[in-house]
């Protein structure tokens, strides 16, 4: 099958292009970017030499056009316009936030402008999405933020163990941000130091998490949400705590997360005792993940490890393609990680 | 007036030692350690070449004797023992958690063995804790994170603007874990990653939280407490939050915020829309705070930036020492920090 | 076939774990270790959750025997022992230095003890080396360092464009120092400083570097290298110039080059006036590479970047076993890196 | 003493403030920026809180005049027009590399453009040169590469130890590239990367370093200059190679550094065996220093780590402004630097 990546020259776009490259099933097609467009990828991707001749096309609904697949790594607000022009032929998938809330009021006060709709949301793990992707035409990736605290609480609301009155607390590598020309980003500035952004429900995931969440537990839940900028490239390490249910016990937290996990191909439920690092997921699709019942504090403290690239991005991308495409949901994609 | 350092040889003594050279009514006085005794300070601290030549004698009472502040920077549980031999013409700062906490049943929860005492506790910022500083014998330096965690909410429960039901996430620099060879605090297992450890009330510095908040809100404080290990040498960036009161305004927050900070002379809230680095901090005896309410999630978020080695620790120690000696509380102690 | 592993708990052997992981040639079989016997991989290689059960056994030779190959991360000095009881059936791929030099009297000097022996040296670029590496029985595979100065050099000393007096300056990450407690390793030292160390000749990877580019030479080449340890986990940066042959041209030189490489799937030439940085092969099994000709000095400058785990450890263990084995010398070797 | 500083918002500038609040006879006049001109410092210094109040005005001589001490960190060949309308009665301290050169030829071959001609070159080490300094009413900073370079080889040439034929390959932290938004600068390119840049005499700062060391050596020395960029914020480590000159021992070359360094009060010659790192240096205006004899390769080594910004830049600057006002040279600049 053929895939395409718009928005190459990116960090997203990056990372989808090395696993893309290493996936059985794709052939690499189209590469565009925006003001990169003209260029070779080797300029703006020099740790992929393996398509360091590939010239960069200008991203236009032409280019993408006869494809399998399609994925869309551009700014927000992008999206729609290119995917409009796409039939229904090819899958798209979108790594920007366009399609990803249900409520247009959300949208407005998050991202501000028109909200373009809301396709298939690409979290197999969420319960009952998996299906929802199989076959799907449209995907929307989820932000990467907001698959950490799912994938860290869905065990816990799905199972009834936590009240709806959330904080995540989550560290990230500067990836993230995305290869932008920002004082606060340059290395100087980021180097040796942890800050915080975005705080008191601002940042624009902070809805995402609520929706997510809210399905799973059938009511709706608040999420305080502050985001972190971390001295690392890649990774994301969130700490996501809920009041416990009256008469959670230990015992049973842990149960429900490791039946929660089962099945899951992407989902280490950690041996007790031992908490997630995001070394332990760099370049892997994976999600580490522990969990704990604080009945000092009363409350369930979860935490999940994620690449944000990866199993945060692209990898996600892939994956629900795969479960879209009709192929097996972990092909080509990798478990284990580079470390140290 | 003549100072010694136990435990010359680690972060925290080095951080005492650096600040001490600088301190204009200090004359350092003997420097000890554990097994780098009869060693130059030098091949333990060679950015103090200052220092550099002067010879590390065991920590006995002997040794530290005669001096007008001893400054303890020992594992936890050495301190008792050698303050006992010390006279109370000589002010003994100890930079461990011997003598922090007021309930025994707590410390023998947390730390086992038995417990030493309570000392008069070394947070100058703490409502009414300043004058029992001044002229004080013997003093408990806060631990780091209790320092971060305290700065960040004394304002909202002293003026009782936040429910007791505390969360604190917080990142820490390596330093915070000391000099000790544990394959966890390697280079190559720290550097690119952020792990969470000793979460769900498992640390030690829980109980010294709940305690400090309890007492300026008036009321029992839980706190949910889940720290991490962040890829950087110096710094905490806690993140504090707790549901707000009822009828709470984002104005009345940040007056309360403001007229707490107005007149410490360490404490800095930032303007309006800037959050806390541990950049802002390095080598300065400041926390850098910024608040907001999250009407949405109904919660105060309080972020604090310190140095772990300086506010957190060694600057704390000679704040506090100040006061006890009748120095001026901010008599060399820096302002401003070293960035980028 | 079937591929085992000793020393799978350090750094070196879990880069080999991941790489074999996804070969498509490779079984994985016994995974040994020293003191981690006894318990699984996952507690040493949590990057690796699909090997996590797998259990760590003595390394003996009798739970190595019967394998079509095995990989030795061993501490120096282990592996002549051990390659003693394994018959010619099995192919003993040494990642120690044990059997790297030539010059029973150099490895006295650097390393002492007795000399254990030569084994054909796993550096398949080196000119003539490739075919004795094919259906070789025992692999010695270069150090890290020495990979990287002779990549950089040998086409300049190939093609008798520099003179015999080298001097190379080298930074690593600190994954090449092994998973070992020295406090010079910790994060808090490590992160925010780089130090040279083993300076003057000191270090034990210069007489491998004289013998490879004496080798390409010649003659006699000096080499006077100086290593430094940087603030990164993988990755070694290393510049090596020597005095240009008289008449030297730029383009001359760069010809040489091109030349070099043109074969080499595992080399790189970049593109002119784009150096080498660390970032480009992280997790791939490259070298890039980039000369110039300082007209001022008179100087070859090359400077070459590889990661120090994968072709200068793990992956160039892999592709030298792949020609042993009558296998594609690429296979199972990436070439695309894993950045940001 | 009243000191102005231009370019008051980079990181030169930043570096000057810290330094210039601790300083005892200097007081802190206008501070100068270009489009950050109008905002208060806070904005740009966060670090620096005793100064967050001071407000920004344009550069230039108007606001200047009147300060016994002017410091310029401004972009090269922004420096001449200013101090040309800056009588002789204000002390101008030019951390630009405007008046480093003192041939007009190399100043075009390397910034183009016209020479502004040559200041007295504020390296008080170099032989010779501190008497230069007391009295000056203009200094140029040296730059921060040649001021390690120079510091780490001018033992050895004004002995006559080695041979004009340098090799200097050095390290630099990412504050040496000022607060400028370059997409190589970004966090997430340079954290866990080393690369170099501007290889085979390309750099600027060559010729500055062969001026220097042909003026102490008394002979035209060619050097062939690499720098590197580091993942780290500040520092700098040069290694310096020269070959040896016929007959020289290792003792003969500790005794010329031991006697170079002896009344020197910024330069540290370490104990033997034990090489410099810039962790040893970071906020200090030391340098520290290292020799040995690489008797198989017939070379001097010479490895000095500096702080950039500090010794580097900005404490550099001051060391030179105390010569010129007649204060200590060493007024108000640190030996004890901050770590870990």
């Amino acid at each position: 099958m053929k895939a395409a990546v718009a928005g190459a020259s990116g960090y997203a776009g990056g990372e989808l292009l090395r696993l893309l490259s290493a996936h059985p099933a794709f052939e690499i097609g189209a590469l565009t970017a925006g003001s990169s467009a003209g260029g070779a990828l080797g300029a703006h991707q020099p740790h992929l030499p393996a398509l360091a001749g590939r010239v960069l096309a200008e991203t236009t609904a032409e280019t993408l056009r006869g494809h399998d697949v399609v994925f869309l790594a551009l700014p927000h607000g992008r999206s729609a316009a290119i995917a409009a022009q796409l039939g229904e032929d090819t899958l798209v998938v979108d790594c920007g936030a366009d399609f990803r809330l249900d409520d247009p009021a959300e949208w407005v006060r998050f991202y501000g402008g028109e909200h373009a709709g809301t396709w298939p949301y690409g979290l197999p793990e969420l319960p009952g999405q998996r299906d929802l992707l199989r076959g799907a035409r449209r995907v929307a990736v989820p932000g990467c933020y907001p698959t950490s605290a799912t994938l860290a609480l869905f065990p816990a609301f799905a199972a009834g163990l936590a009240e709806p009155d959330v904080v995540v607390v989550a560290a990230s590598g500067t990836s993230g941000a995305g290869r932008s020309l920002k004082t606060h980003l340059l290395g100087s500035e980021v180097m040796g130091s942890v800050g915080a952004y975005n705080v008191g429900g601002a940042h624009r995931h902070t809805p995402e998490m609520e929706q997510n969440l809210s399905k799973v537990a059938g009511t709706p839940v608040k999420v305080s949400f502050t985001p972190m900028l971390a001295p690392m490239s890649r990774g994301i390490l969130a700490t996501c705590t809920a009041p416990a249910a009256p008469g959670l016990t230990a015992a049973a937290l842990r149960e429900a997360y490791a039946a929660a996990v089962k099945d899951e191909p992407f989902l280490r439920l950690l041996p007790e005792g031992v908490w997630p690092a995001t070394a332990m997921t760099v370049g892997a699709n994976t999600a580490a993940l522990q969990v704990t019942l604080d009945e000092r504090a009363g409350r369930v403290v979860a935490v999940v490890a994620i690449d944000n690239l990866t199993k945060g991005t692209a990898g996600g991308a892939i994956q629900s393609a795969n479960l879209a495409l009709g192929l097996a949901e972990e092909l080509g994609l990798p478990l284990n990680g580079v470390a140290p």
